[in-house]
Parts: structure tokens; C-alpha cells; sequence
């Protein structure tokens, strides 16, 4: 990792409005992070990019959140003073998951054709992951590829999904199977977005925040890990207009995205095509995507991706590579920043309606994985905090998934018990109540050190 | 152009089968030229390309053809022989362009999707430049894009559309606009193929191949002066099953279908994303998608290219870069292989119901090309037989264009005419017709040489 200048700065200055960090992809600085900066943006655009038609493609929630307006006059503007004889288009989609799919692809390739848009279009993309991936596809494939920007306007696209090139749209039998790899021209990371975003979004967010530290920056996640109480408080504490005030925590935001698109760039700068390395940013994706297919709508990307990745962490333990207790410390983050960790989320559960997740639905779900090698599944392994197994995702069987993605698990006795045992539980209640039966069916003493209780523990009879 | 050493060679020994030539494109030799290959493609893809699954797709005609069945065989063979683990599906298309769009492409994705098929899997893409564009889109979108083969089945595919990475699908609004630049890793070109193709398919392929010697291969483009009466005569004479016996004029088919690769390959290996000289290749075609636009289905692509270019080549004349001999001899070469030169082409009227191509529209359609810039139409001109203009397209006025694009053109005579004129138009009907106006027109004397009639011009009383 490139010294990180800005750490130090973080923490005597306040991030100012107009400040920028720029950020190296594929060799050129082409991410920009900052707060309040969507002059600078549209200035960017227009004097940088020669271009015939702008077109700004957005959606309803964002128009609502008055983004629209401001980027309109800002890149009209910057026309003005560039390029009197180019024009500007806005096009607004329906909000969600659900409308990132080919019908509404099709309907903004008609609206750009119908408009006479020829090669030379220039896309901004403005929104969440959903606006991001379509408008990318959309970019990729119109004309055979017109050249877009990225202006991320959640916390999950600023760090994940707008950086990288990765576009997509959804089919009926599953997510992000049809799409491209598309770089943006640029990545304009404006924090001030975050201001309007909804609570869960904003947490939902933190998922990829979390792993983007757990596979590659041990000192982020330690970071991380200290201001889970603040963040919570801030971003749940809503305005009348439902907007948040984020200046309490705006160094403590402004870095958590600037490490993660630092990570990210990094990483896709080392493996732009997904030969290996790049699908470690898939970490809690293999596990996470299968319950995402049966939760969604209810429950979110990040939230299937943080039970994912507590999934996928136990495989790494199960398998004897990750310790119990980096398996606690994930446990603790996750759910520090407002993610749920298993299925028994209280608040989950709440949100799903009752739809439960059989563990061969999820194998079949898993099977349409991307990464996987023909019918053979594959899993990115953690190692330890901030490193991975491998440089790549791992073959996986079939047989340990099932383990770790059953709910109740049947557990033998030793035949052959030692006298005497002591476990110390790394301060996890499921762990300690594992411990506690292990102790319960062993012959023999056991002693249990730093136990912690809860009540999801069943006992059958056999 | 590297030295030909196949020239002679065709020219003393027949072609045989199972003989192959392969053309270097993107820096290797990934072109397969040959006759009656079935098995060489197959153990080919398959030896060398490790998958899980490999898909056949194709269209309804092919199959009827027999070809599936051979090719079906020929790769269960290879995959028994080699990757007994592997699978091998098919899948069958309605064939014709009105089937090349968003519903055939989601189908076939769905298909795909159903079958559980992942990122592994290989795609060969059988057929003619429908099937080859729709189905090279599929792979470069299906997972962001998995590995294809295109095994060209027209002589339109086999010289043109199948070589270079583009790949596409038509929208209401137009043909080709939605699509991608993805490499087949091979292109497996088996003349045979053209024994089963119909006799207007045949015509409409060498629109493709004459603009390719127009625009790059003078000695080629004489070549094919030559053989234009032998052609038809084998082309047209079919057997009781409608197939056709090329041996007669194999060697000359076979050159014809090398030579256009060949410079097909250097123009996409110089240019592979359209930075200009690749648009070369669009010669014929910027006028010629205009008149497609309106005439389509009626009249096939080589038969729109084929007077397109004719226009372009009648532009390149009136701006005074073109020789009118240059412009007669494509028109000739054109209508001896059995294409329309003009909308007044007995042949095409029967076939177009009375369909008409008023010059705004012709332009209107004109303004959605991809070269252009913005507003501003580009149109590639012709310097002199096998040599362009420009390494790229050429900015052109709408007014030039009507000029050329309006049936009938008012001829005003000299203000000061001279007292004696001589003319000797270039063996072409049209010219010597104009010259015979224009002498009528004058005052004084005017000598015309070399003449031909026809009864296609009109006066008007002014
Ligand atoms: N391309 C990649 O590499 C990649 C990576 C991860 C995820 N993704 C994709 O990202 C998508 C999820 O992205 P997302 O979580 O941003 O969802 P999203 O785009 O649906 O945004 C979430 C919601 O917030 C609203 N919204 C967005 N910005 C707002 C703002 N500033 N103020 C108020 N409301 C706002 C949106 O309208 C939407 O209702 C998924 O489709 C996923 O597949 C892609
Ligand atoms: N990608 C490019 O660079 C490029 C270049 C030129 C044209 N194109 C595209 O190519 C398409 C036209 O291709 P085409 O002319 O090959 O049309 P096509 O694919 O429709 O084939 C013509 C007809 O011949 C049939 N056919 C094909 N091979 C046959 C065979 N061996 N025996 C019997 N019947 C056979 C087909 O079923 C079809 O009915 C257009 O969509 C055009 O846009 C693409």
C-alpha cells in the first residue's frame, strides 16, 4: 500500500468543503474524493471531455433529494463557459434493484437514440450501485461503448461498485449475469451525497467498507473497529427532512472511503479482468449472493454480504485457516456498524418475512457463481485480519459448505474423552454456548473460561 | 500487404480439402481458411479451448443444411476424445435479421442461465453475420463476457462480419446500434459452407468482397474484373437440392474469400477500436445503411452497400477526387457479380414493392451513423481504385450529398459557353446520357465519343 498522507492530516484538520484526494486506477488519478465538490465535478467533465450531447441519467430519489437540480445548473453551467454549441439531457429511472434489468436498459437506449445520440455521448452516471451498473452497461454497449463517469451517490457505490469498470443488469435467473467491463472516465466520490441517504443504505454501505479492511488493511480495520458507537449515533440521529448532519464523523467517513477506493483501485489496477486477485474483493460474496437470491427484496446487498462474510470466515476456521478469534472480531465490526451477522438478526428477521434459507438452495444458488470453474465452487479464504489465504478464491467442497451453512449442527462426543479439558471461548456467545455443550455430551471435567450467554442453543436428544 | 504466396499457388493446384491458410489478426494466426474443415474446427476448439460446456448456436437454416448434425458430431468426437467430463448443448435461432434483437439475445441468455452455464463456458457461434453479431454480443455480456469461435457461414460472414470484434443487435431505432468490441478467439472460415448458401445470399457477400479490393487491393480488385461471368454462371446453376457445385470456380472463391481477410485482418489489427482507418472499411456504407434503413427487409446489406457505394464513389467524383473511369468500373464490377448499382436496378424494383428513398429521409438516416461527429456527417472517399482519400473518414456537407443522392439533377448550361467542345464519357450508360443532356443544352458544337445509350434520362422544359 502506497504511505498514506492523509491519515495524519485527517486527524488535525477537518475535511474541508472543495478539498479533493485523487486516486490512482489503472495508472492515472481518476478517482476523485471529496466533500462538496459538485462544481468541481461538473467543471471536470465539460472541460476535460469534448463532447456534442451531456446526458445525466439518475434516479427518482435523487431528483426528490434536489441532486438533480444542482448537477443540471453545474454542468449547464460549465457549458456555457466550454462549449456553447453542446447540449445537455437528463434521463430519471425508477429507484431499486428491480428496475436494473433489461426492460430499462432498453428504454434509455431508445430515449438516447430518439435523441439523436451518436458516438461521441457523454454518460454521467449519477446514483447508487443500481444506476451505476445499468448506466455503465448502458455506456458499454451504446454505439458499442461510449465513454461515462461515475458520480457514486451511496456509500456501497462510492466504495465499491463504481470502481473497477464492473457493469451489469439483472435477469430473471439472477443478478449481474449480463454486462461488461467498462472503465469510467472518471470516479467523482462527493461525501456531501451521503448527507441524504437513507439510514439502512447508509449501513447497508458498511459492509463492503468492513470487508474491503478485513481482506487487505489490518490498521483500517482496527480503525474501524473503534468507532462503530459514534457512527451508529450519527447516521441513525435523522433531521425533520430526514437528511443527517455528518459533520461529527465526517473525517472519520471521508478516510473509511478513501482507504476502501484505495484498496479497490489497487487491486483492480493489479487485476483489472478478474484473473485471480480481483476476486478477493469477493469475500463474503459467494455465501452472501445465495442469500441474497432467496432474501431480496427484504434484505439488502450489504446486509447478505455481512452474513457472508461471517459464513465464509467460518469456513476459513472450519477449515483450520482463520483463528476463532478473527472470527469473533469480523462478528463484532459487523454487527457494530448496524449489520446483521446470521440469520437469527432480530432486525432481520423482522424485514424477511419469515423466508428462511435451506442450506441446498443455497448450494444451488452458489453454483451460478461467476467465479466458480465449471460445477466447481469457489470461495475466497481469510487468512488472518487483512490477508488472505490465497491470492485468488479457493476450491471449496460441497460437503464443508454444508457445515457451516446448516443451522443446527450435530455434535459427537469424543469415544475416546481426555480426563480433564479447558476452552477459552474468544468471547463469542455462539462459541461459548458451543463450548457449553461440548462440555455438557463430554465425560469428564471441562473447564470454560470467558464464557458469555445467550439462549440460541438447542440440545436434542439422540 | 505481406507477400502473397498463395497467389501462384491457387493458380496451379486446386484447392484440397481439409488444405488450410491462416491469416494473422491482433498478432496471431487465428483465422482458418479452408475447405471442408468440419473436423479440423472441432478438434481445434476443443483441444485447445478447456471448458466444461460448450454451446452450438445457430439458426434454423443451418440446420435444415445438415451442418448442426456434422458439427454436433464432430465436437461430442472431440470432447469424448479429449474432455470426456465436458458437455456439449445447441441451441437454434429463427434465422434472419429481424430475430438479431433485445428478445433473441434475452432467450438465448436465459438458455444459457437455465443450463447453468458460467464464466467457463465456450460459444460457437455458427451462421451467417446475424448469428455471428447476436451471438458475439452474447458471449462478450453473458458473465461480462465468456470465450466464442465464429464458424462463418455466408460469404458475407466469412469476409466481413466475422472478422474484427463487432458485435451487435438492432433496435427499433436502428440496426447495430446496441453492442460490443469482443475477439472470437478463432475464426474457422470453411468454403464449403457456400455450397449450401442460396444464390442471393451469394451475390449479396461479394458486395463486401468488391469493396474490400476497392478500397485497399488494386491487383485484387482487377482480378475480380475478370471472373465476374463465370461466377454468376456457377452461382446461379443449382443442383435438384438448391445446393451449388463451386468446384468450377473454387480457386477463384477461395482467393477472393483469403484476399478480403487478409486485408480485413491488417485494417483491424492496425485500428481495432475504430480510431479511423478501421472505418475505411465502412466505404459503401454510410449511404448504403440509409437506403438499408428504408428498404430493409426488402433489399439485403451487399445489395444497399453495393449502390451506397456506388454514391459515395459518385461523392468522391463530383468533389473531385475520384476519375469518372474509376467510377464505371465499380459500377461494372458491382452489377457483374450480380448487385444493383442504382434504385433503378430492374431486378431490385421487383423486389423493393414500390418503395421509394426520398433524399431527407436518406439523409435523416444518414445522421445516426456511428462515424459521424456530433452533427456532422463523415463519409469515407475513394482516391482511386484500391486507395482511399483519407486514412479515415471525411467530413461532407449535406448539400454535396444531395447533389448526389437526387434522382434527377437539373443541368443549367455555360453563361458563356465555348465555341466548340469535345467529350468522351467512360463506357458508362448514365455519363454518356448526362453528356448527350449537356451537349443538347449548349450552344455551338460538341463532339461525344465512345457513346452508350439507355433510356433513363429526361429533359425538362425550364
Ligand atoms: N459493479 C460492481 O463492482 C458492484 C459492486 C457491488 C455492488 N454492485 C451493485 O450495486 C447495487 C447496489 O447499489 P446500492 O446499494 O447503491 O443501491 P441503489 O443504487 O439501489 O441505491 C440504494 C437506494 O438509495 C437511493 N439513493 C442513492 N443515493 C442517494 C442519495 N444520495 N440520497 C438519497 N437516496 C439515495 C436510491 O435511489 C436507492 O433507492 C446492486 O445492484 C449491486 O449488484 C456492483
Ligand atoms: N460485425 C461486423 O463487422 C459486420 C459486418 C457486416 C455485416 N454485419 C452484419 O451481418 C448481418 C448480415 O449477415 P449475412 O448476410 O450473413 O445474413 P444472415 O446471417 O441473415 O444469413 C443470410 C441467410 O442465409 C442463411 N444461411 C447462412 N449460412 C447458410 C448456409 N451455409 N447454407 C444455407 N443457408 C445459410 C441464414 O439462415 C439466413 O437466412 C447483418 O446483421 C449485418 O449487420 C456485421
Amino acid at each position: 500500500m502506497p504511505a498514506d498522507s492523509f491519515f495524519t492530516r485527517t486527524y488535525t484538520t477537518m475535511v474541508k468543503e472543495n478539498e479533493l484526494e485523487k486516486v490512482e486506477i489503472l495508472g492515472s488519478k481518476t478517482i476523485h474524493v471529496g466533500y462538496k465538490i459538485s462544481s468541481h465535478i461538473c467543471e471536470e467533465i465539460v472541460s476535460k471531455e469534448a463532447s456534442s450531447t451531456y446526458v445525466i441519467i439518475t434516479d427518482t430519489n435523487l431528483v426528490k433529494a434536489g441532486h438533480l437540480d444542482t448537477f443540471s445548473a453545474g454542468i449547464k453551467a460549465s457549458i456555457e463557459k466550454h462549449r456553447p454549441q453542446s447540449r445537455l439531457l437528463t434521463y430519471v429511472v425508477s429507484p431499486g434493484e428491480s428496475n436494473k434489468n433489461r426492460r430499462t436498459k432498453a428504454a434509455i437506449e431508445d430515449f438516447l437514440l430518439s435523441k439523436g445520440c451518436t458516438r461521441d455521448t457523454f454518460i454521467i452516471a449519477m446514483g447508487g450501485g443500481v444506476i451505476g451498473d445499468m448506466i455503465g452497461f448502458v455506456a458499454a454497449s451504446f454505439m458499442r461503448g461510449v465513454r461515462f463517469v461515475q458520480v457514486p451517490t451511496t456509500l456501497l457505490a462510492m466504495v465499491d461498485s463504481s470502481i473497477g469498470g464492473k457493469t451489469a443488469i439483472d435477469t430473471p435467473l439472477g443478478k449481474n449475469f449480463i454486462g461488461a467491463f467498462w472503465q469510467p472516465r472518471y470516479v467523482f466520490a462527493d461525501i456531501s451525497f451521503l448527507e441524504t441517504l437513507p439510514e439502512r443504505e447508509f449501513i447497508n454501505g458498511m459492509a463492503e467498507v468492513i470487508k474491503t479492511a478485513a481482506i487487505w488493511n489490518e490498521d483500517e480495520f482496527t480503525r474501524l473497529e473503534k468507532n462503530t458507537k459514534q457512527f451508529l449515533q450519527v447516521v441513525t440521529n435523522r433531521k425533520a427532512n430526514g437528511h443527517v448532519d455528518l459533520s461529527p464523523i465526517l473525517d472519520h467517513i471521508f478516510k473509511l472511503v478513501l482507504e476502501s477506493i484505495k484498496v479497490k483501485a489497487e487491486v483492480v489496477t493489479l487485476d483489472e479482468r478478474e484473473g485471480g486477485l480481483r476476486n478477493l474483493l469477493n469475500w463474503g460474496h459467494s455465501i452472501g449472493h445465495a442469500y441474497e437470491a432467496i432474501l431480496t427484496p427484504q434484505a439488502l446487498h450489504g446486509e447478505c454480504v455481512s452474513i457472508g462474510s461471517i459464513k465464509e470466515a467460518e469456513l476459513s476456521r472450519y477449515l483450520g485457516i482463520l483463528s476463532p478469534v478473527a472470527v469473533a472480531r469480523l462478528s463484532k465490526v459487523f454487527s457494530g456498524y448496524g449489520l446483521p451477522v446470521s440469520m437469527d438478526d432480530k432486525l432481520l428477521q423482522s424485514r424477511i418475512n419469515g423466508k428462511v434459507c435451506p442450506v441446498d438452495v443455497l448450494l444451488k444458488k452458489m453454483a451460478i457463481d461467476k467465479k466458480n470453474d465449471g460445477s466447481k465452487k469457489k470461495v475466497v479464504l481469510l487468512e488472518r485480519i487483512g490477508k488472505c489465504y490465497e491470492p485468488k478464491a479457493s476450491y471449496v467442497n460441497d460437503e464443508d459448505l454444508r457445515v457451516i451453512l446448516t443451522d443446527n449442527v450435530f455434535v459427537h462426543p469424543f469415544t475416546k474423552p481426555p480426563k480433564e479439558f479447558e476452552v477459552t471461548p474468544p468471547g463469542s456467545k455462539s462459541i461459548s454456548n458451543r463450548a457449553l455443550i461440548l462440555a455438557a455430551l463430554g465425560k469428564g471435567q471441562c473447564k470454560i473460561k470467558n464464557l458469555l450467554h445467550s439462549d440460541d442453543t438447542h440440545r436434542f436428544e439422540r
